[in-house]
């Protein structure tokens, strides 16, 4: 990395991998809002003096020069509470520089991490007397690109993630805007080039760039908007309901801008530069953090054959005045404690940690689309929800509960009973909670990525820490690593889910990119597991197939790595397929070592991991529609050691959309010597499972 | 009143009174929000009927048919828990009408109160299929004037009420709002022919006719907007963040629109419609609840000589980071533990329940103009403040804290300590906060008066009602009667009160108007009591001039009512007047009786009070800048007993501006029979104590 200022005192960075340039010089700065009062009339009474004055505290992108470098570097290996390896090295060399602006008498130190996978940099504010409070007006870190490269991205937008991927070039991405939007229940498009991180490269020359964000605190959410002219992207910061793009007081950071570099995709997916760029973890005490297997009510509504709400006999709901008891159940109800217990013995019977269970409280009869401030309380079930009962059954299995808490976006209302619904989940035994943001934000005009929500989510799991509770947060800011800091942050949804499939359908290979787009920055909750991919066989106005074979669905396992993973199909879709659903009963959550086989974005992943409390090892692979060979080398086997491998691989006549029940269970003697030839389907997969034999 | 509904099914009603026009024949009904979703492409594509449709439903103005009425009569005479009297008689002829908008088959009920000082009208909403959740777009209530009225009016705005009074006739309104508006530190003018409420007229034929409203829960704050061409005003309600105007599920109800009607403007003053068209008291226990007679520290920072800051070694900020131990005192910090001392010495000596101390926690270097967060967290002292050691030398001369809550308009803030912060309070002996809303509302783009902050101010105070603490909020909404529902709300202020004095000064009419503009929803913190005129005199950069006498200083503790007063001017500024002062000891703070003698908006006002505890009577008079003879019957008092009257009046030569201190204390022996003429000063005034001699 070279570092620069111009000759208008521009800060200036470049970054190169082995010769090749990865970054042109790029400049980097702020625009500031203009101090000027709102007051149109005070502007006009505003010398024209004045009104230079003004526009040059702005500008916090010109005028700088250097007045200090010091550099260093750091190693040292850290052990993660949980993650896709037991310890975790950070290594880079460090170069701090402090930069003058001499006309507006103030201080900016920028500071760069190299590591040998990319760089991090971020932008440090000191307490000083010329910058107290500044309103951000834009981020300008730009980052040129050296060529028209091939992106995997997602359009950017201010409310949703879950738009479906693109892949075109960089050049292309203006024309293809259009159709990268389809309609969602929170949305607000960022701007016609504008996409979102991590955003994933392939350069013609054979590099594979990943830019993102690493400890996104008390700041908005940056998407990167394309100038096509210049090959460049510069940062595009989430805005507030001003339209102003943060709040700053110093001394204050903003988060690391990372761009990891490789030569193929599995160094990129082998990157642990986001975790390394937080802080450590805060908790003394994580002893109770723990990863978890669940099943659960949830796919039942999201197919349209049950539904969150319990009647239908109400226009609406007051609560604390609407008497449910008065009211009939619509038979359609599946949060009801009969069925729930009925998923804390398939969770006993088969080694699940929990279950969770959606729809269990008052308030969903009319829950979307009103911009209702008390819409839900968190605390009261619907009448035939028994919450004891529950909690006793559940503990009398060794089972634990997953608490639901949808804000449907009334956040002012969720921290109004924040405490008091923690306070129920520690109460009634429920260690995790997901958490969801469907609709447009209340308070209005806040978006789900603002700075206002981004210190929302966070201030969610420090409080929940205080109580010993995990979260998955879904609809929220796509993750930046802090949960290394707040390892009792255990997922986010955040892109599109598997959700997707009942309502339309992923695309064929949306899996073999979200690990580049999307798990960069922290796990996802992507709740896979599906077996039964006709929907409407079980709840027949649904028309929507999941395109999937039943091998990729238990390869998602390994290949989406989360410590929080889902069975998320109903029980009696997985009981006649109990031989397939052991490598769900068996595959750990949590790994001691990872190793990325092969993975090209669109087209192929492949990843081998080792259990964290075991030897055993567990390989998944997940294809695009043209199917994939793959040729594995067991060589991260330990020499000398047996194994029993177990391989769930697509029959020979399988593919999503014609046959994909279709499998395989095969068993096999093998070491580290052996080499498996694995064949997958269209929009298929394997998943292994390598027992040590001893 | 009569109600009719016209040739376009639009409910339509007049009041009269004796045979006189009050309000002409006048709509009612609203323009919800067209149900349309927000993306034009959707609407495009809708059929013309379709989009007529849309538009059908969003009116609930014409259209209409009586399919029922029911009328009623009631009559109960109530106690409040402190007032200008102690027994309320709320007597009424009731008209309910139920109306059905048949073209979108929907109910809409109409209930009238027809009192004989006025009428009272609110609009309910049953809950129904086809009206369950709706969006007002606005209110269209008229009110249709009978002719170009004199009127006393404030600009309207949705933040604040801080302006002066105008007194102009309605086709004057459009003409004088320029000059009518004034900086303030959160504004947003209405519109140009936009007034506030309660909103006082003057007719050419001798009525006066005062427009208000009651009980405005979960609803915003209503405007008047005046058409010159139609003599009618029209509601104009206070927007959100997207400028809609509420909102609302049923079963709803609108506030009771009001329209208090006289000979005189003693008629006026006498109303108590507002108070009776509120819910009765909820709180079951009310033994806690008892008016406050207060000095405090607070006038010492509003002329400036002190700060509410502690420190000027600070750029900024951060609560729990900054460590203020390592700054040093400003010196001008006037809320240290000294200071307060002296303030409880003081209240203790002079007979006063409690004592205010502003600026004693921390954040205030920063707390004005950043739209920060955490400004306070209204739970930590500055050094100089000694929590503990306040409290146990209060509790030992018998004197109580009065605590301040700055919330800076960060309400989400607020409401996030809210808890902490009243539990702090019943720790440490402060029965009762005055908070405060200085500064534009974050969360961005809501006003202090809309619907969203409304619903705030009210939870502040149910929740310090679960505390057993007392609510006196600064800058909130105007009051609307609801402290008889919920009597810990013991004040508001909300209209330019004493602090304006130092801020340029007050109009010398201003409260001959306030009355009459603002007390006829509720009683006002107007913190009275300065005997110091000259601001300078002891604060020396302050130029400002307190516009009045100082014997119209005490007449203000009778005619100003609350249950809530403070001498609010500095210990030491009272010194050298304690034979006036005597006044202010002796005044109580809750009534049995009012009578007003004599009231003329703009000019004079004059009331006689007897005290809720004893036999005696105290009367007030505050005149304009041409000075008033009164002639006082003191046919009030009790027949046949012997009272002593103290008459505190201006000096031969008293005037506001060129001798506001002089004054002439007299005693006098009175009885029912008796009759006193006075001679009050250009912005003078007189107080009477009138003890029972026994």
């Amino acid at each position: 990395m070279n570092f620069s200022v111009d000759a208008e005192g521009r800060p200036t960075y470049e970054l190169f991998y082995k010769g090749k340039t990865v970054i042109g010089q790029s400049h980097l700065g702020y625009q500031l809002k203009e101090e000027n009062p709102d007051k149109a009339t005070d502007f006009e009474y505003k010398t024209f003096a004045e009104k230079e004055l003004i526009k040059q505290k702005a500008d916090l992108q010109t005028g700088f020069s250097v007045v200090g470098t010091q550099s260093s570097t750091f190693d040292e290996t850290w052990s993660p509470v949980w993650g896709e390896e037991s310890a975790i090295r950070n290594h880079y060399n460090e170069l701090e520089v402090t930069l003058q602006q001499q006309k507006n008498d103030r201080q900016m130190i920028l500071r760069f991490r190299l590591f040998n996978d990319g760089l991090g940099f971020r932008y440090e504010f000191p307490s000083q007397k010329n910058l107290v409070y500044f309103i951000i007006k834009e981020e300008k870190t730009q980052f040129k690109m050296a060529g028209d490269h091939i992106a995997f991205w997602v359009a950017g937008d201010y409310d949703t993630q879950e738009y479906e991927w693109q892949q075109t070039r960089l050049s292309e991405i203006r024309g293809r805007m259009k159709d990268a939007i389809c309609e969602n229940s929170s949305q607000t498009p960022a701007g016609s080039t504008c996409v979102q991180t991590s955003l994933q490269m392939k350069t013609d020359d054979g590099l594979y760039i990943n830019l993102h964000e690493a400890a996104c605190i008390n700041y908005a959410t940056m998407h990167l908007n394309y100038d096509e002219a210049t090959q460049t992207f510069t940062s595009w910061l989430t805005p507030d309901a001003k339209g102003d793009k943060g709040n700053m007081q110093t001394d204050c950071v903003s988060p690391w801008r990372t761009v990891i570099v490789g030569e193929s995709g599995k160094d990129i997916l082998a990157s642990r530069i986001t975790l390394n760029l937080n802080e450590p973890c805060k908790l003394e005490d994580t002893s109770w953090i723990k990863p978890v297997k669940y099943v659960g009510v949830w796919w039942d509504m999201i197919t349209n054959r049950s539904h969150w709400s319990y009647t239908n006999d109400l226009y609406s709901v007051q609560l604390g005045k609407t008497d449910y008891s008065k009211c009939k159940s619509s038979g359609r109800h599946a949060a009801n404690t009969e069925n729930v217990k009925a998923y804390i013995d398939f969770a006993a019977k088969h080694g699940f940690d929990a279950v969770l269970v959606e729809g269990w409280n008052e308030g969903w009869e009319d829950w979307f689309g009103h911009q209702k401030d008390y819409v839900f309380d968190f605390v009261t079930p619907y009448p035939d929800f028994d919450v004891k009962a529950i909690h006793e059954y559940a503990a009398s299995k060794g089972v634990k509960m997953i608490m639901h808490h949808e804000t449907s976006s009334s956040v002012i209302n969720y921290e109004r009973h924040l405490d008091e619904a923690y306070q129920f989940m520690v109460d009634n035994g429920y260690p995790a909670v997901k958490s969801g943001y469907v609709g447009d934000i209340v308070p209005y005009g806040e978006h789900h990525y603002s700075q206002f929500m981004n210190n929302h989510y966070l201030r969610c799991v420090t409080k929940a820490a205080d109580y010993h509770l995990m979260v998955n947060a879904h609809e929220a800011t796509r993750p930046t690593g802090i949960c290394r800091t707040y390892p009792n942050w255990i997922g986010n949804e955040s892109a599109r889910g598997t959700e997707f499939e009942s309502f339309g359908g992923n695309p064929v290979n949306h899996t073999t990119i979200l690990p580049f787009t999307r798990l960069i920055g922290g796990p996802m909750d992507y709740t896979p597991g599906i077996f039964q991919m006709d929907l409407s066989k079980f709840s027949p106005e649904n028309t929507s197939k999941v395109r999937s074979t039943i091998a990729r669905q238990l390869a998602l396992y390994v290949t989406m790595y989360s410590p929080l993973q889902m069975a998320a199909d109903l029980i009696e879709n997985y009981e006649p397929f109990m031989d397939a659903f052991k490598f769900i009963e068996d595959v750990p959550v949590d790994w001691q070592k990872s190793v990325y086989l092969e993975a090209e974005p669109g087209d192929y992943i492949t990843i081998a991991r080792k259990d964290k409390h075991s030897e055993d090892w567990y390989v998944g692979s997940s294809v695009d529609e043209n199917g994939h060979v793959s040729t594995l080398k067991l060589d991260f086997l330990t020499p000398g050691k047996k194994y029993k491998a177990t391989i769930y691989a697509d029959g020979k006549d399988a593919s999503w959309d014609k046959n994909p029940q279709s499998y395989t269970i095969t068993t096999k003697a093998v070491n580290s010597k052996t080499v498996l030839k694995l064949k997958s389907a269209s929009g298929g997969g394997f998943a292994i499972s390598i027992k040590a034999v001893d």
